[in-house]
């Protein structure tokens, strides 16, 4: 380790949600295609749970890790699920897609952290496995997570990222306790210390359930966000970027995205990659241009076909929704793109974090007024 | 060939620019990042041409080609550009990639045509270009435009497709009659039969000049636009689609979108490449999800190093711009992306074609009325 | 058109197998990974069919067209394959990729031709399918085989390729013509005029059968091989191309190769692409370094899972084989790949053509001199 | 941690080249495609360095890591190359690929490891590379090499993998011990324990230097070979694999390669990704078929053009070779990276490790004796 750690405890928890707290809907902004589930969040796709443990402690430390778990903690999870990915602009970093793009199997969670903590998490992941599962011969072969998915954006402005804070028991933590149900947004987990459009910025989650005639399939989306400068932020169609000046922090654009996306329809590998691609549809629709700065890499990964990497069997049966009847599901995946980016903006507090800097929150009050002028506010769901 | 040409002479002319139709800035619709060259089209780019050879014969003819030509019709044309390309949905064809991916090299003109005519306008390029520079070897060897690029939409609802109208000599009268200054837009050339989020589309273009901070590089875009269903349709964010809904011809989309960028930016391959990919994030600025059978399909190329190909050097000189000045560049092409459909819409006008079928050009006093009652016209520039 | 036709009526003809001639085993020449399939040939995988027709007329015309048909031209034809392609090295043409990339589907023929014909036999082959299965609503629609795939080598060495010989008849003929069993080999169909390591080329084909314990899969290849240069040929291992030095004719290598993988193990697109890019395994094996001038791309398809574009259903049954079991594909894939590319070496005969240029034929008995004496010469199976 | 360390100190210490082990050559072995620099070793470069951190340890620690430095340890290595990848078989880990196919830049080190100490690595080259040259700005910024580019093998059969070993001091040894010159191979650095075609593997390196005609220039490759199952593996041709049947340890390939590909021609990022994608044909000469448990990815780079990546001017000066002078770069890869596989089992001696498994080296007399057999051996080289 090159600098010694902070004297301090790390005061790690895994948060729960804030149910209080609005999130973009609640404050009347419209978005497009379809109906969200339940929670509208990425675990409105059944079996999907997503865990944090997010790390405030002091004057410099902002950070932590996100899990998404395509199958819940349980034992389920060893069984990989069929995906794909998509680098939009690859100024970052996403582990393990060699083998995705190879196989079509997404093998384990999806950790999300800092830039820096990529390397404690992916190796913190196979530890996970390793005891847990250990690997059933007595050669210590390859267990299941052998090629962890880890990604990260960058949090050095308001958080200690050389301090390499994260560690292996915070994913382990994450993963513990991971659920499903409603997602915490904003500054958590992996999300802690991002910055989103010069705004608090961080996790955003949102989900889209198809109706009967398209086969009843959810599809949820979730962001880590920290991406974007002022001027090309837009809600709901509208330029609020270009009119709410203040708090400027980034001249040029830095930061990052990374998106999940989950689906229980059944989709094949290629199947999937076609929803990554189209995660970039929806970030577009909040103004980004995907600057040079930005790691925008986005996984998607379906639920179905579980058995679609058994061990024992010579062949085995999947299903597959034709690819002419995949345009419902890429509206929605367009959709709640849009919306995760938007709710982990509306979710942003501001925050002061290392050496003083200061992002703020996106102004609630201001961009309901500016909707409301423009009359694109849903008045009915205001609060 | 499978059914009789038909008896008729085909009226095959090269449209030049209708100077006094309005485009989407002259009714007030504003766009973002930065401001246009002189003409608003790709040919801002010096040394680009573009040529249209339009079809528009009786009943059922609504075709024809169009070419954009990196470095114009003169000898200069015989030198490749650096360039890159990007499907965002591969529902289609554009030929000549796997060169352009493995050299970086974009070969002779872009030429966009209907889905059928691919083979005989790919065949034609190769024609044109032995008999206007033969093969310097008394072996008929390699020519240059060897690996034709041409790319596709479908017009089969307007065009009698089958037919297969476009000849070589069509393909010969767009290169013959290319040239820089306005570009005709809507219904010419390849976009003659084109429908776009079920309003008339067909060809637009657009363009930015970067400021002299960022290089005072133009960035060029031209598009034949042919996809989108109605009710994703927004101009300058607005959802005018879920409100204008007379004239709904397709029940989903099945349309395409070729989208050509052209820049004088020193950009190396992997750079151009970058550009092109930005273009989906254009078009998602005016609703497109990228459905199932739409074929995305883009292709970016730089005008700067004319040498990058030459064939007597040992080692060439080349000037490359440094990634981390490219953002400027990001922005210029999404906004000069969304600007060349939405012109492609407002240059749309009705038209009725094979079978009767009938596409109603995109209203403008619809849609100026609909932005001004959200308060996002821009009103000096209004008729 | 550039240059008129010649006067002469060109001999079209659908070659037939030519069943007295030796191929690389009967010569004593050793390969690798298991044993081939009744016919040695692409057609050992059920349901596959191949045709020729070649143009050898007067002493200018040596080219052709070969059509491979995944489910043969019965019409079982509309339904498409899963399948994915590689590009070893991009300088050539292969058309309706962007689509088998993004759908994982192959629809229709492959067809392989000379450089400059890819254009006619692609429209040809939407011509065909158009006339043979209509589209079936009033409209015009889109039909099956509306992205074709046409590949292509260059054979303007032996050919007058500028003379544009191939006509779409000659592609409804190589459909109509196609056949199961035995194919012919060397200078028939696309291959007619080419050239490979220097001696005669064309057409090659090989095959594998797996052992019940691997399933039993048949793994099929055709090769259309135009590519190297005479020192990097190896045959068995051996580099005989250091020994026989007599009939150079390449400086450089300009050449090609299109290489066509079938299978009918059950592979999902991601999987069949993993067969394509292990064709580059087995042409190294002969000697290839795929050099610049070498457009070399590679399609695979799987003929199982007819149902994986239907229409009709939400929701179709597929099968995949597990990822970890496709090893024995991966051998089976080289070793025929590399066997093809010998036989065509061996099918090949000394031809004269455009200008009077002349190819030699590789000397069967120089060859096999040279592995007996290095010991690799399978002696039973000499004649 | 999952479980406790061992209470041992590991023997960590660099391996320096051991002068008078044979080498492939000087046992007679015949490598196609041209001449050997002076080391036969990527270090042929000029200003490539590498270096070696070996942990073997009591019973069971067989694992260390190896980095290749394309500019050396000097302040240059500040410099990034401009670089691109290929995955041939993707079950395994590169990182920092994203930003290689996006920038077309190899930012900092490669450094190779075994599977389960990716992580540490990793984030162990972003702490020195902050250490030594701390971020300009107070704003804790973005340093170089904060992408780090770090790939593996499975050392799991003679390794305690899962006893996570290496630690960052390991990774930080490797590069301060780094040099140029001869390189050490076998069971050194990353390669300590790995096995290739079931014999010692592990690292092996070659190069060639063009003439004088083709540029003159140097490339070299390094490869950690852990891949292979014995009945494949061929020397010079000759299935050397076939007749040596002792020591077989592995039913089937479960292994993997990582290959670094150095040169200094000057190539742009396109280019240079074109050598990586040779290195897959170099293998497949000693028989790979890159089997479904290989993790084939392969990195190339070239030193030229230091300059690409500065920041502080507008555009940039870059020397480019033409695409049709690369074929003599492609044939030097392909011969390199064929020698630096053998050269990797040559050096390989028996081993024994964790649980007692033991690996035997490729016994150079009986493979002297089968390449003797056939005539190929080069007899005045032998020992």
């Amino acid at each position: 380790m090159i600098r010694p750690l902070l004297a301090v405890t790390l005061a790690a928890f895994a948060t729960t949600a804030l149910a209080a707290e609005p999130r973009a809907r609640d404050l009347g902004i419209p978005f497009a295609f379809g109906t969200p589930g339940k929670n509208n969040a990425i675990t409105d796709v059944p079996g999907v749970e997503v865990g944090h443990t997010t790390l405030i402690e002091g004057k410099d430390v902002r950070t932590g890790v996100t899990v998404v778990l395509p199958r819940g903690k349980s034992d389920e999870a060893k069984k990989p699920c069929l995906g794909g990915y998509f680098s939009l602009n690859g100024n970052g970093e996403m582990t393990g897609v060699h083998w995705i793009e190879e196989s079509g199997l997404v093998d384990g969670p999806i950790a999300i952290t800092n830039t820096n903590s990529v390397g404690v998490v992916r190796d913190a992941l196979i530890s996970y496995a390793a005891k847990r599962w250990p690997p059933k011969t007595n050669d210590w072969g390859w267990t299941v997570w052998s090629l962890p998915i880890v990604a990260e954006t960058w949090d050095g402005d308001l958080n200690d990222i050389y301090g390499m804070h994260v560690k292996p028991e915070h994913l382990f933590q994450a993963i513990d306790g991971a659920s499903g149900g409603a997602v915490a947004e904003g500054a958590v987990g992996g999300g802690t210390g991002m910055i989103c459009y010069e705004f608090k910025g961080g996790i955003g989650t949102s989900s889209r359930v198809l109706d009967r005639k398209h086969g009843g399939y959810a599809v949820g989306v979730l962001v880590q966000s920290n991406f974007g400068v002022r001027h090309q932020l837009r809600v709901a169609g509208i330029p609020v970027g270009l009119e709410i000046r203040d708090g400027l922090v980034r001249p040029e654009d830095n930061g990052s995205i990374i998106i999940v996306v989950a689906t229980d329809a059944p989709l094949l590998p290629n199947q999937v990659k076609r929803l990554a691609r189209r995660a970039a549809l929806g970030i577009a629709r909040t103004g980004s241009t995907a600057s040079n700065g930005s790691g925008d890499i986005f996984l998607a990964f379906s639920t179905a076909n579980a058995a679609a990497a058994a061990e024992t069997e010579k062949v085995v049966p999947v299903q597959m929704l034709p690819n002419d009847q995949m345009s419902a599901l890429f509206e929605a995946t367009v959709g709640a793109a849009e919306e995760a980016v938007i709710n982990a903006l509306v979710a942003g507090r501001t925050m002061t974090g290392r050496g003083g800097n200061t992002v703020l929150g996106m102004p609630h009050d201001k961009v309901r007024a500016i909707l409301k002028r423009h009359g694109v506010l849903v008045e009915a769901a205001g609060r």
